[in-house]
């Protein structure tokens, strides 16, 4: 995977050299990046992206940018040859010597880096660069396995025997492997609710792996899940509050991705995730303790029907959705512990995870 | 540890019960949590409370909310006795059941379990109740010892084998023990930054814990520096932005706690840390790259010299804001990769751990 991007990014420095050798202008390929380049993509599962470029040629206007594209380039180069990691702000930083190039303003030098990483059709870890933020956990029946960075001698980690703590994924995951034979993921919204989970052993008795995203999940924890699920074809539930925020802002960004990450979602998505709860059927079935429903969610979950494709795709989807605007009611996981603080446990997970049928899809 | 705090509740009850038996008004004593109720303890390090309280007797007017403490104390001897936990969106959802005495919002049942953690003086997870955040990791030369919750088998968790991972700090670290041999701990801002160290093995290098705080340290990780720092009398060194909220926000929240919640600060309070950077000195000595001050840090900072009792006790403090201010300037901990990616490693966090006098108290 390595040499594959080394090689991309030297192919097209060499496109470029040879342009100035043979006296043309030189100019780079950048997909277009925004929601009028994208289709949904049902078999993928995500919104893909399409066909349409800009080019960056080297004009007056433009030589500064060209030449920090260069320069990106060339720092993700130096990044992969040396195994080192660089974030999106001390790349910004490290500009500061580049000169007539230097970047004035972070939001720039990452515009600059999602060019490159479109161009050469990778995510932004596999070209050095990490995110500054962080998160994810991890507990239950799984293996993971990374290096040493100093020996690179093998190192399994074994998530079975943490306690009551977690492990914390790391912000880049490419490099991991996993060996397991647990026989699905559960991802968590909150971390009161995976640490009950813990506390309980409840990837003992299920047989499954433990994520806790604490809210929406980072880039880390969505490219995480997607690896695992992907390595051992392990399908992975999604428990979130019974709100539009759990539905969108959390479970579909992590199954199919947000429209303005377009040309990174096939790395992001994970296209084996389903929504088991809560959902607003559950409500009235457990008869949960609600909150009212604010207008801003009302307007997010009308907006969803007129404008998701996501959403438009899936009729389960648009009868949830209805429903919830219907009855003008949220409903929090933790709403659960009305029936008893172990009902979660005892109850509701093993009854919904007989029941494919009260699944969202 | 346990049984005290299940003693303290009996004891408390019994009171209660005792003046019904003698036909007098049932009433609890409750601490006044208010900065008008506090002084900055110079020996121990942190806002400690004083004397006064207040009473909770029972009349026309108190008797739901005197009602709703007893069945908060009640539920916490569950959870203590049936060695479980609720996090504080869980103690109320459970109040549902409690019928005349069940909450209708979640912050009435928070200030009942402020309540219940004042007269007892303990924090709420020795009670059994948990927060929803969590965060903190781990990663150097320590060992956690735990316990598995099934077998309560001893288990040893060794934090230098987590690879590129790291260690995640649970919701509760109050059984936890430790096992090391590092000559100091350093807490550091960001998640990025704590990247970098773990990736070089910083914590081999210098013999030392590795501690990200994500931001503004939770509880739980506040209370796993303090306890760590306490049982092996292990200096604390704090590596943030060069800005207000660095020093501030993070910073001194973590050494000496807060104003209003100055009944618990002697749990969480970590009075072996120090403040090694980014120094205002730090930006000029290493020629950092910065930012403009916003007026809302210099309004901060200028705040912090009239009305913060810990500045006001430090003379190092009021020079080190009275510089910034003066500056206008703040700088990122990520400003030192201008200098190279991995000179915060060779260079500054060396230089600075060997020279005490660049420190701020």
């Amino acid at each position: 995977m390595k040499n594959k991007v080394l090689e991309g990014i030297k192919e097209k420095a060499n496109l470029v050299y040879n342009q100035i050798l043979k006296k043309k202008t030189p100019g780079l390929d950048l997909p277009l990046r925004s929601l009028s380049n994208v289709k949904y993509d049902e078999k993928g599962g995500y919104f893909e992206i399409l066909g349409k470029k800009k080019e960056r040629a080297l004009t007056v206007g433009t030589i500064k940018t060209f030449a920090q594209t260069l320069r990106m380039m060339g720092l993700s180069k130096q990044l992969i040859e040396s195994d080192d990691i660089a974030s999106k702000r001390e790349a910004y930083y490290i500009s500061k010597n580049w000169k007539e190039a230097s970047f004035n303003h972070q939001p720039d030098s990452d515009a600059v880096m999602d060019d490159v990483e479109g161009m050469l059709m990778v995510n932004r870890e596999q070209l050095g660069f990490i995110p500054e933020e962080k998160g994810g956990e991890i507990a239950g029946k799984l293996i993971v396995i990374d290096q040493d960075t100093e020996t690179k001698k093998e190192l399994k980690i074994d998530c079975t025997k943490f306690g009551s703590g977690a492990y914390s994924i790391p912000i880049s995951v490419e490099h991991l492997k996993f060996d397991t034979n647990a026989k699905f993921i559960l991802a968590v919204e909150t971390a009161g609710m995976f640490q009950r989970l813990v506390k309980h052993k409840y990837w003992k008795k299920a047989n499954c792996i433990l994520v806790s995203m604490g809210g929406v999940p980072t880039r880390a924890c969505r490219r995480f899940i997607r690896r695992l699920s992907d390595a051992k074809k392990m399908p992975v539930y999604v428990f979130t509050d019974g709100d539009p925020y759990g539905f969108f802002n959390i479970y579909r960004t992590l199954k199919v991705g947000s429209g303005n990450a377009a040309h990174i979602n096939q790395y992001f998505c994970v296209p084996r995730a389903k929504f088991i709860g809560v959902t607003p059927q559950d409500i009235v079935d457990y008869k949960l303790p609600t909150h009212a429903l604010k207008d801003v969610d009302i307007k997010r979950g009308k907006d969803a029907l007129k404008n998701d494709p996501f959403v438009q795709h899936h009729k389960e989807w648009q009868k949830a959705i209805k429903q919830l605007v219907q009855m003008r009611v949220r409903a929090e996981q933790q709403a659960l512990a009305k029936w008893g603080l172990n009902f979660v446990i005892e109850k509701y997970l093993p009854d919904k995870l007989k029941n494919p049928k009260t699944w969202l899809p």
